[in-house]
This record gives C-alpha cells, sequence and structure tokens, in this order.
C-alpha cells in the first residue's frame, strides 16, 4: 500500500547549511522515492503562536517555499501547500479539541518546559503562556489526521505530538468511529542517522550557537566568509592533518561522494593547508548550493509563481481534505437537514453489520461506567460504577471476549431483552476473534 | 448607528415554556425593534463539547430550528445560521487562540466548576475535563468578533466570556490593529427583568427540577396534563383565592394582556375554582402555543425547508465574515505572495497616515518592555525593562500625550535618529488629543 508521509516545514527564520543538509535534502530525496506519497505544508498557522510580527510571517513565509523549491522539492510529485490555504484544518481543529482530554494537554513538553521555567522564576506556572502554545499539539494533531498520513518524519523532541496525535485518533474513533477506524493512526519516523552538521566552531550547527554557515542569504560571498572562520587546528601547511574530527572535513562530506571524501582526506593527511582545504570545500559547497540559489533568486522575484504553486497543492490537499472533514461532520452529528438521519448508518451497514458498540464514560459522581448499545443507539446494557477507568475497561474486554457467558458475573444491568442482548455480544464476539 | 445584537443558541435539550418565555420569545421581539441587526445562530460547534452522540445531535439541531422558526423568528429580518456552516469560524478561533493568555481560561467559571468537583472529589484537578471545555470561551469569542456584534444578551454565568472576549479582542487590536480598533468590544446585555417562569411546583421552571410546562413535546395533550398537575392551595370551589404567588397565575401572566390578568385574578379572588382556572389558562397558553405548535410540525415535517433557510442564512453570514476574515488574516502575516507585502499598509497610507505603533510585551526575563516602531515596522524606541507592565504602560501613556518632550526623563534607548524620532512622537501625540 502507498505510504503517506507528512511533512510540517516551519515557517519562521532564515535557513542555514545544517537545515539543508539534516532536514530538506533527505525529506526531498525521500519524496521521490517510489509507493511513497508525500505531503509538505507550510505550518504558518503555528508560525502566529511566536511570532505577532505580520511582515516577519509573511516574508519568511515566502522565504522557506522558495528554499525548498529551489532545493528540488517537486510540486508535481508532492503535495505542497500552506496550512492557511486548507480551512478544513481549523474546523477539524475544534472536532478533535472536543475529543482531547486535557491532561493531556498538560503533559505536552513544551507547555511543561514554560511552566518550569514561569515556576524556577518564581511566577505564575501560566504566566505569559498563550492558548496557542498549549493547544498547538490538536492543531498539529488535525495536520496530521486531515490526510491520514501514515508517517510522519520528526526530531526527537516531536515524538511526543504524534503519540497525542494518535491517542486523540484514537478517542475519536472509539466515539464516532462506528466500528471503523476512522482515522488512521500515524506513526512518527525519527531518523536516528539523520545527519547534524557541525558548525564554524564543531557544535552542532545552531542559530543559538551563533556557529551557522547561510543557506542562500548573502550569496557565495557569504558562504565564503562563514567556511574561512571554521575554526581548524593550528598545523601549518606542509604538515601532515588529521581529518577525522574536523567541522570542515564532515561539512565537506555531507556535499561529497565516498571518492571525494576519500580524496580530500588523502590530502589533508599529505599536508593540504588549512586555507587550500577551505577553498576545496568551498567549491564542493558552491556547486550545489550555488545553482539552487540562482533559483531561489529567481523564485523570490516572482513570488506571484510561488502562489499559483501553492495555490494548486492547496486546491489537491483540499480535494482530499474536504471528504474526509465531509465525513467527520457526518460522524459527529452536523449534518444537513435533509440527509435523513439514519441514511450513512444505514449506507454502511449495507456493506458490513453495524456492530453493537461498548462506551466508556465518567459520571459526576466521579465513578467510571461503560454501557453497551446496539449500532442504532438503542441501549442493551447499562454497569455499575468502578472506582478506576481500568476495571471497567477489564469487563468490556471481557464481555467482548467471553460474549453472554461473562454476563452472569459482569456488574451490570441489562437494558434490552435476553435476545436483543445476546445477539449483539455474539455479533461482538465474533468480530473481536476476527480481529 | 445600527446597533448589531448577536444570540447564541444552544442546539441540544428539549424546550419548554421557560425558555420560550425566557428566552426565545423576547430574543424573537428585540429582533423586530428598529435600528436593530440582528443575528442568531445555533451553536452546534458548541454542542460538541457535552455531547458525544451524534443521533441526538443531529435531531436537537433540527428540532429547535424549527422551534425557533414556529416561534416566529423571521429569517427575512435576521441572519439565522447554524454556527458549523461557517468555517470562517474555527479559523478565527485559532487566530484568537494564538492571543489569548491560558491564565485568562484557567478564571473561567465552566472550567473551574469542573475542576472544583473533581478537587473535592480526591481526583485529578483536570480528570475527564476536554479541551473542548477548556477552551470553548475561544469558540465564543470567535462567534461574537467574527460579526463584530456590539451586544450579546446572555445570562449572569455567561457575562465572564463577553469580558474575555472584550479581552481577547483588545489584544487583537493592541498587536494587529495598527492604531485602528480591529475588532468591536462588546457588550454583555443582562436582561434583569428577564421573565423566569416558574414550574408546576412553584420554584423556576428547570428540567432539573423535573417541573417544566413542555412548549410543544407531547401536543395540546401534554400541554393540558401539565398544567392540570401544577401545585395550588387546597381551596374549594367558591372559595376566594388570592392569586399573587400562585405559580399558575405567574403563568397565565406571561400569556396575558394587563386586562386578561385582572380579570383572571378577580375570578379567583370571587371563588373560582382551580380546575376552571386551570383550563383558563390552559385556553389561554394554547391560544399562542397552539398555532405555532402546528407551524412546527409543518417544518419538522419539511426539513428541507429548514435547510434552505439556514443556508441561506449562512450565505448572508459568510457574505460578512469571508472579508472579516481575509482582514484579520491579512493583519497577522497569513497574506497572498502575491499581495506585495506592503499593499495593505500603503492602502491604510492612501486614506490616512498609518501612525507609528508602541508595543508592550514581556520577555523571557520576565520584565515588561515596550518600544516603538514606525507604521513600516522600523523600530524607533526600546525600552528598558520594567518590574510591572503597568509601570511601562504608563510611560506608553506619556509618550503618546507629551511626545519628545517626555523623551529625556523616559527610560528608553532611542534607535532611530532623532527627526525620525521626534517627527513619529509628535504624529502619535496629534492623534492622541485628536481622539
Amino acid at each position: 500500500m502507498t505510504q503517506r508521509v507528512l511533512t510540517g516545514i516551519t515557517t519562521t527564520g532564515t535557513l542555514h547549511l545544517g537545515n539543508y543538509v539534516g532536514a530538506i535534502r533527505p525529506a526531498i530525496a525521500a519524496s521521490r522515492e517510489p509507493g511513497m506519497e508525500s505531503f509538505f505544508f507550510m505550518a504558518d498557522y503555528h508560525a502566529l503562536i511566536k511570532c505577532d510580527e505580520p511582515e516577519r510571517i509573511a516574508t519568511s513565509r515566502l522565504q522557506i517555499a522558495a528554499t525548498w523549491l529551489a532545493a528540488g522539492l517537486d510540486p508535481e510529485r508532492v503535495v505542497f501547500y500552506r496550512q492557511s490555504d486548507i480551512p478544513e484544518i481549523p474546523e477539524l481543529t475544534w472536532l478533535l479539541t472536543c475529543v482531547t482530554s486535557k491532561g493531556q494537554m498538560n503533559r505536552a513538553h513544551a507547555y511543561k518546559a514554560a511552566t518550569d521555567a514561569n515556576t524556577a522564576a518564581g511566577e505564575d506556572a501560566d504566566a505569559g503562556i498563550t492558548m496557542g502554545l498549549y493547544s498547538y499539539p490538536i492543531l498539529m494533531a488535525a495536520d496530521i489526521l486531515m490526510f491520514n498520513a501514515h508517517r510522519v518524519p520528526v526530531g526527537k523532541d516531536q515524538a511526543q505530538h504524534i503519540e497525542m496525535t494518535r491517542d486523540v485518533a484514537q478517542r475519536f474513533n472509539h466515539l464516532f468511529g462506528r466500528g471503523d477506524d476512522f482515522f488512521v493512526l500515524p506513526e512518527a519516523q525519527i531518523d536516528a542517522e539523520m545527519e547534524l552538521l557541525p558548525g564554524l566552531d564543531g557544535r552542532k550547527m545552531s542559530k543559538s550557537y551563533d556557529n551557522v554557515v547561510p543557506l542562500f542569504e548573502g550569496g557565495s560571498k557569504a558562504l565564503k566568509d562563514a567556511i574561512a572562520r571554521i575554526v581548524t587546528d593550528s598545523k601549518l601547511p606542509g604538515e601532515p592533518k588529521e581529518p577525522e574530527g574536523q567541522a570542515l572535513v564532515t561539512i565537506f562530506d555531507a556535499f561529497a561522494t565516498p571518492e571525494q571524501r576519500a580524496a580530500f582526506r588523502a590530502e589533508l593527511r599529505a599536508g593540504l593547508a588549512w586555507g587550500e582545504a577551505k577553498q576545496r570545500l568551498f567549491d564542493q559547497v558552491e556547486s550545489q548550493i550555488g545553482p539552487m540559489r540562482a533559483r531561489y533568486a529567481e523564485l523570490i522575484a516572482a513570488p506571484e509563481k510561488i502562489e499559483k504553486i501553492l495555490l494548486e497543492g492547496a486546491a489537491k490537499a483540499r480535494a482530499l481534505a474536504a471528504p474526509l472533514l465531509a465525513r467527520a461532520r457526518e460522524a459527529v452529528g452536523l449534518r444537513s437537514f435533509t440527509a435523513p438521519l439514519q441514511t450513512a448508518a444505514a449506507a454502511t451497514k449495507a456493506e458490513k453489520p453495524a456492530l453493537p458498540v461498548f462506551k466508556q464514560y465518567r459520571e459526576s459522581d466521579g465513578q467510571f461506567y461503560f454501557k453497551l448499545n446496539a449500532a442504532d443507539g438503542t441501549p442493551l446494557l447499562q454497569s455499575r460504577g468502578f472506582a478506576g477507568g481500568r476495571d471497567a475497561g477489564a469487563w468490556v474486554a471481557r464481555l467482548k471476549r467471553e460474549g453472554a457467558a461473562a454476563l452472569a458475573e459482569a456488574p451490570v444491568e441489562r437494558v434490552a431483552d435476553e435476545a436483543a442482548l445476546g445477539a449483539a455480544l455474539q455479533a461482538l464476539v465474533e468480530a473481536t476473534a476476527a480481529a
């Protein structure tokens, strides 16, 4: 089956060589693999969380779209769109918000880091924290579930969000899936071997270390100047040099074939001057980045072309998002009055008989309950209250496994007649066995 | 100026006579007053927060739309729509989410009541609480700000939400308003004189007291049966009866002219039997509710008519919502790439010169700062940090009032040259004096 992969692109900031090697290049390469359906989106709704400078939002977004296109993202092959061109996403966000537990948001890393910082500073835990920062994992879940993505490439720090997305999807499926899985549960794809490029000083290349080599900004001169500032050891020209562990060599590697890597190492060991080595590195990088920079300049000068590409991407994305949202609205009960209330259920039934549904819930008395309803909503069983949700869940599992045989011991009240109940449980037992 | 009034309609539950007298009838009457532009919406996104039964959502929504139409809501005169037919609302919700402080949501009454209950039960404070319950005040702010409503009729328990809406609107105006007020700050309209109908037992009519007289449900028979169960004193036929304080009389009053009220009282004082009195009450209520019930039955039998009315209402609403959302997107920086970045600012400038903007903010060091930027974003002034936001605000106010004269004392660093800064402050002083 085709794997659907969804990649979110941060739309603020200026990109450096580390972003290209670590994120842009591998993502574009992956999108060219067969059997992949790739979605790339500019996460500009997310950008609003941390930035209230409209000009910067607008400018960065354009620059970053141009960068990805210049770097080889093929909008014919992938679906490339701006998140903010898909109104289905915020609407789905609301539907998901209604099934997301607040406790889960409390555990989100980004939020916890912010409250920890506040608490350490003697502030109110939530001081200065916006609802955007707090609830964006739900927006992220909508980004992913909107297209039923199978895989989401993320950094380790984002893996938790994929777990949250799975939880939200499972809850929606449980409440509204009518026995089907409405949403695909996505997998985080954490590339252990993702290349981390060293910066000028040998530490990870990062704006916060002020050690970056700019990607396009400042042209080839800025690239050359940055490379000139890469820290090396103080070996003189002619002295043999140990290439391993040199930032300069690691950066070279990221742009070189195995043969070129071996040749560069041999030259260094043979005494190549650092100044010469830096010129080789510049030539090597420039040979690949230079043509992209030229494409970037062309694109930036023709923003209407990028606009057109992104609007076409949005049209492709909405062609998928709109029907999915329509089904989600139908599932939660936001239906046209002209669609007879049972139509959808009946249509499902024609394909396969709808199963009775166990629902677990908590009452205002704080206790956990479950009930069994027929597919048409007729109540069949009602449990007594349990102190823990796990106990209720265990009974549901047993009833699904053993059916009517477990009824004698189960702490439940029968709402329907024995025949209806027995048939319902039997159907569940068969479905459970088949699963 | 025309006053825009926005009324949200809860779309779950079955309506009783108290809902009609206390909410539906006065809202419809108000919508017929001159100088009013009335918006009525079915709050069905909100319904999802508390209800995960799709069939109930779907059915209730239809019934309640039919009820309001049967009760005389005139879709030609007002804008009557389903919230869920306006995709601009969830999108605006996200834009507002990014400017809403989490601390404000923590103080929302509905959320606090839920956490109090959890804490009292020895549970985790957020046990069983969804993000829907927690964040719906932002959705409500979007409902209101989407149409720049001036007034929102609400119960006392909802007044806090209007305050929150004002805060969110103010923050958006401050950050993105470019000196203009982007959003109208709505006023809560709390009708002190809103009629509270007594129920069968004399307490407030409420489903939770099980003392309601149904509005349409069960037909005239159910109305008659309910009226027969109204508690009276045990005076016999012929005995003089004190009408004041009798639930039966108060309900009669709600459907009678002053003359009819006086006549009914006189008859009771003259010894009218309670049974007779109940018949009079039934006749009085049925004379008004009966025709509505017939219209209700017609409407429910023709859901396609209601659908058409609501879709027409949604089209009217979206004709207002779409341009406002477009302006909001433009303001936060979600712009078309083909619109040159300064176009919107330039267009504003043609009408009146754009003013420099003071921005107040808090840094991660916990201190409060302000800066002054020219309308095009060029930095002009940067303050030092203040321990309190109020101190920063006081300096902003003084600089706006006194201009360059206050510069000598102000704890600020000049970023631009004296001339640019002086001109900017002078423009602000003039604008402040003119306001």
